[in-house]
């Protein structure tokens, strides 16, 4: 038998679980099942960074205040037939961000696409957990993020941290499976970062600089005075791309919701913006399906780099796991069934 | 004076030659001042290798029939509200993209957002060639292309080529100048390996993979059997963000317009998408260019890596040069010069 087996937990039970647990801390049923679905997809997908760990944190920050709970909170500030202005007042960020994307693919069936723009949301946990349901219904769809409180990133040959890690994260629909994708315009995330710097060790490349402009695998630099930087993807050679890049995730984001570094935030929060298109307005769902498995098979076909690594597409060795997870239930690690555990017994809900 | 003073031109000037080079040669008049237009714009906006030297190529496509001068020649698929598809039938490329962008402004100014796709556009020269004239009333614009008829960059962990280099274009309204980006998500452009392949010099990163898997900075990997690969943006380590970002192109372009690689095309076209925002739909252009003011005084005030080279933003330095060549006069390349002079003469049109 597995050591971890007995963390092993049946989905519909730990996402019935997940969503108790903020309707016991204040959530109403929209915004708590909204973050019990997006939290346990993620989790599902193999973000364990950016899944079920996330239930603590997101329960403090609403018991703190620094995260709503009410949907009605949410506010419509713009709805056109094709574009919306939301702003989500630090509403638990998977209730702003689902409805965002309930917006604009319900304009993308009707005109083709739909674009919806939410200023201030909490953190938004993993953005490949909303893809699915939209390329489910053949739905192409991208979420874009910035924070506009942080500076983390530096732009190409300067040191000093200006911009966030400013994912794109993308669904695509497939004819088996659809193609999920989810990067950062940085080299790396902070996470990542954090993850090394906590252990001790250095980054396996030399992905930051100090503020003093010398790259850099030393975690501590993002500590110094004056504060390192991560460079932006393509390092310091190419590093011009990913900049650019991280820019027009900031327009896009932050700029378009009208909310964003130029007002000073000093609390955590996510400028977020989704765009879907419906293909049945364009060449149709088939012809695109099609050409997508044509380019699926060449790349599936590629001869590896390293024989034992064949070539994968992005999200499928996620979707590989959520499909055992969904057969076999979900192994926690530990520490987070232990949390979770914890934060039951103590609300009196029944146990995992 | 300068060696090259001699080839300094009026750009109205350039612009009329280049006009009448195209109608001479069959193209109609919109065709030919479009295609006019992007070719002087880039060469103006310092993209040389996509400005006016293709002025003699454009022709010769015209006069092989490889492209198109008529514009009764682009077919108009479907045309919604804010979405529409489009048939180049391998017309100039930037008449085609000019249409594309012509709807989706106006969608966008009407309803916030419009897209158009395009198949079979012929070669559309500089994707930041497009960009100001939407940045100048207010819209941010991106142009993304790919060309189904090449495989060229690997995917990440492959050494098969799969895909284009997959350019994402996007000019984002400014204060004082836009923000103007155009950049693939390949590492490099065939066009670069090209030149040092001809140049007989290996390339200044290790960007490219041999058919049998060797990371390599040989531009001789591209020619050998079986064929090398460019690495996606962000190579060996980071590439599958840049692999990501192609597939995503892809889908955008050749997937949404219902022509690609499942149909085999084996003349070079692209399929060209442009996706056009009016932020006067969301959260207003004054909101949306004080945003972007912020940003950019802090990449601009950023500690450079090398303090001899102060941070800029992408687009300053072309737009630069575009500012000094409409006082100054446009400098050509001698051999451009050459080009055009020759075949003015033998167009019977007033000398350069």
């Amino acid at each position: 038998m597995n050591a971890h087996a007995q963390f092993r937990i049946d989905v519909k039970r730990l996402l019935t679980l997940a969503g108790q647990l903020f309707l016991n801390a204040g959530a109403d049923a929209p915004v708590a099942e909204s973050v019990a679905r997006v939290l346990v997809e993620g989790e599902l997908l193999g973000h364990r960074t950016h899944g079920v760990n996330l239930v603590g944190r997101y329960l403090d920050q609403l018991q703190q205040g620094q995260a709503l709970g009410r949907s009605s909170e949410f506010e419509v500030l713009r709805e056109g037939g094709v574009a919306g202005l939301f702003d989500g007042h630090y509403v638990l960020g998977p209730y702003c961000v689902e409805r965002a994307l309930a917006f604009a693919s319900a304009a993308a069936r009707q005109h083709g696409v739909g674009v919806g723009t939410v200023r201030r949301s909490a953190h938004i946990g993993c953005l490949a957990a909303y893809l699915k349901p939209l390329t489910d219904q053949g739905l192409l769809a991208l979420v874009l993020s910035s924070d506009p409180s942080a500076a983390l990133v530096s732009a190409a040959g300067g040191c000093t941290p200006v911009l966030t890690p400013n994912p794109i994260a993308a669904g695509i629909p497939g004819r088996e499976a659809p193609i999920l994708l989810d990067v950062s315009m940085s080299s790396v995330t902070l996470g990542l970062v954090n993850q090394y710097r906590l252990a001790g060790r250095k980054l396996p490349h030399p992905v930051l600089v100090s503020g003093t402009g010398q790259v850099s695998d030393d975690p501590g630099v993002m500590q110094e005075d004056p504060r390192g930087a991560i460079l932006p993807l393509g390092g310091v050679a190419f590093g011009h791309k990913g900049f650019a890049l991280g820019l027009l995730v900031e327009a896009l984001t932050g700029a378009l919701a009208g909310h964003g570094r130029k007002d000073r935030p000093e609390q955590w929060g996510a400028g977020v913006t989704v765009l879907v298109l419906d293909p049945d307005h364009f060449a149709g769902i088939e012809a695109f399906i099609e050409e997508m498995a044509v380019i699926a098979d060449a790349v599936l076909a590629s001869r590896p780099l390293d024989p034992k690594r064949p070539v994968r597409l992005p999200g499928q060795a996620g979707l590989g796991l959520r499909r055992a997870a969904l057969e076999e239930g979900v192994a926690l690690a530990p520490e987070v069934h232990a949390d979770l555990a914890r934060r039951a017994r103590d609300a009196g809900l029944e146990a995992l």
